[in-house]
């Protein structure tokens, strides 16, 4: 019988991240200071990450920028990861698309954001770093830099958002069992955490608001870098991984994708799966589709505006060019934690300006509808985040046999969802419901944000 | 840099299941009937389980058990799994020893329990079977056979522990979001539940109670078939898988093993990565030592006696000649629910008595500062169970330190542990315990059983 899952050894683990920038026929527009109004340079972000991360923030010329040897070494606890041919799905769905999936949930915190963990963790280290800092929200990218922190003797201060400090105990406690101190936020532990506590005492925090704390406790602490699980171009660099693996392996499968698809936050695993299959669009060899799959509760690039924004709450980072929802927006409290976001990274904003890429925002029921579908059709229960792309598949598998075409879809599996199962509870129980944004709201959080 | 990790191809999925009875010197005895005290044969089995794995159960002849195509295909999701080189854990032990790790938590349900789940779906379709039921304490073999009973079209009844299914509600709810019906054992939906439920309405089940209910609900059912997950001769048969891709493994690191150790509560993994490498023992041509990791609190190899027992408590099962605790002992509330067992399975019994195994029995927050360990040193947080492994690797790796010996220890991580994350928070806050089992609560509990 044909084989389904497509599998390479270890020395296919990519030697080097593939670097869009340098192909990209329009670059991304720099970060800008919000005291000059100036473009910055990779130096002025030193203070606040270490110093290969921001070169490489900066980095718009270099296409393949070498892995490390050590993080290549870590990366082999569980790269490269499989590629599946979803044969169960396809049959569900009675379909002639073939459907692939990249499973990155096999990593040993369950998702992909390992792949970019044990790199900053490692340029802190190498630096001479000792202390680092981060977010979290669902705890994903919390667990990832853990794991990682651990490893190369870190210490690592985590501020996780208070209703999923409370609602996701498990996530709090795989980050305290490796090693980390994790704090709930909003916390009395820095000022931005401070004034908002005094100001609305039961604030349940936010992304936005953790990132502000966190990146405080950075700058006020000797020897410390802040961190960042997505969003900025490094991490996505990072991720990169993901999409070469899998260029490989659907060369194994004899197919190249017409559609691929990511589920997206701030653009990591998007960018992962994405990035290395666009190139050969901007070289015109291939017509690829790539689509962005949103929360319809928190539709960036679907329903924002393109705009110089902060990243977080309180307006500590530099103001980054993004498709935005604003900085203050609140996203409804969806189980797709690690979506709630209010702005796409930089490069996948200019290439979503430029047309490159497609984005499309999906009502919580579908992806639950999508994911139990799934579950029950190729084993595997995924995270409510990457159900996302799940739901993006099966439309597009749905399409292809409207037209009766013989589509070759792939998406990215970023992470299974054992950790989520409340969530299964809720949608089994009929507890679930949807979330749309109005067009008020984006236009209200959105006024008065510098133009691209 | 030497690999650490040691990957085979499906191809290399094994194509028969190894059946140990084949070569066992002294064969074990065989299961009793209750009413009779007349030894039972295949046929006598057909009422409860499928005809196959009735058949399996008793042979004693064929060393090889072919393995059915529909169950290979099943297991490429994803097997074959790693053999992983523990180089972390070595360094922090600081130990001359090689430690080896079977990585079996790669699987979809997060344990080795699929690799007889699948097969025992398998036999109930091809038979036209339309309904199972099983029993599970901790879920990790409810939520496997949800899975493969899902695959194989099969509506599935999950008699799930009381206290398990309030305090380990994810893995009822991943039970539920594969489909399957999962009731709190005891219930009132049998005779066995509503006896012990109206004697002691506060009851909070063991996983004895709820293999009678299980059996009772197949005996009562039209074309329903019951299922079990460890303790049986088949179920140790089918995951042979484990040890037949370690074998392979161990040959591409160049070593063979000095010592081999699963955890213990059925012994199903035990079985699974023993009985492969055992054979090299019965043929004179190695001499490993194979070690059964017990919890303290439940220790039928160490502590037990070998008699004829029953598999539950209510009395429904045949007599197995078992190293038992007693069928209505009732063991301390672990966190590792999977190895709260009074009983090991009659070929591992009969190894037992023979001196071809050893067993130890390991207090629970020894189990527990070994998973931290191996968390922070490997990046994987492992199961309560297996960490009963993992704390005997490392004593044996300890005792290779002070003798300064380059032993070659290999055991199976039979699942992770990231659905049992309270237990990890409790350890962490200090609240867990050790339980120790008295001599006159074995005897009490094992008078009066027949002697084997």
């Amino acid at each position: 019988m044909e084989s389904k899952k497509f599998l390479l050894q270890e020395k296919d683990i990519p030697e080097a991240w593939y670097n869009v920038m340098a192909e990209m026929p329009n670059k991304p527009k720099p970060m800008l200071s919000p005291a000059t109004g100036e473009p910055l340079k990779a130096e002025d972000l030193f203070p606040l990450f270490t110093e290969e991360a921001s070169r490489q923030e900066f980095n718009t010329t270099d296409k393949w920028i070498e892995i490390p040897d050590e993080v290549r070494e870590m990366y082999r606890i569980w790269r490269p990861t499989p590629l599946v041919r979803a044969r169960g799905l396809e049959k569900a769905l009675d379909t002639p698309a073939h459907i692939y999936f990249k499973n990155e949930s096999v990593s040993p915190v369950g998702s992909h954001k390992l792949n970019s963990a044990i790199a900053q963790a490692y340029y802190a280290k190498k630096q001479g770093v000792t202390n680092i800092t981060t977010e979290t929200g669902a705890g994903q990218w919390g667990a990832a830099l853990s794991m990682a922190a651990k490893h190369f003797g870190l210490e690592l201060a985590v501020y996780m958002v208070k209703v999923s400090y409370h609602q996701k105990p498990y996530r709090r406690s795989i980050m305290q069992t490796y090693g980390a101190e994790v704090i709930a936020s909003p916390s009395m532990s820095t000022k931005a955490g401070k004034k908002i506590i005094t100001e609305h005492p039961n604030y349940q925090g936010s992304l936005g608001t953790a990132i502000s704390e966190a990146v405080e406790l950075a700058m006020s602490t000797p020897n410390c870098k802040y961190t960042l699980g997505s969003v900025l171009n490094h991490v996505a660099l990072h991720q990169t991984v993901i999409g070469l693996e899998a260029e490989k392996q659907m060369e194994m499968a004899g197919e190249y994708p017409d559609i691929v698809i990511g589920c997206f936050g701030g653009g990591s695993n998007f960018s992962g799966i994405s990035f290395p299959f666009i190139r050969h669009n901007f070289s015109g060899e291939r017509s690829t589709r790539f689509i962005a799959a949103e929360p319809a509760s928190c539709p960036k690039l679907t329903r924002g505006v393109l705009r110089y924004d902060f990243g977080d709450e309180a307006g500590y980072t530099p103001l980054i060019p993004m498709y935005t929802l604003g900085h203050n927006f609140s996203p409804a409290n969806i189980h797709a934690g690690g979506l709630r976001y209010h702005g796409a990274g930089a490069v996948v904003s200019q290439l979503r300006n430029d047309g490159m890429i497609e984005a499309v925002d999906i009502p919580q029921l579908e992806t639950f509808a999508a994911a139990t579908l799934f579950a029950r059709s190729e084993g595997i229960i995924p995270a409510p985040e990457s159900s996302h792309a799940i739901a993006t598949a099966i439309r597009e598998a749905n399409k292809a046999k409207e037209e009766g075409r013989e589509k070759v879809i792939l998406f990215n599996l970023s992470g299974h969802g054992l950790i989520d199962m409340a969530a299964y509870d809720q949608y089994i129980a009929g507890d679930l419901m949807n979330y749309e944004v109005s067009d008020e709201e984006v236009t209200a959080n959105t006024v008065g944000l510098k133009e691209v």
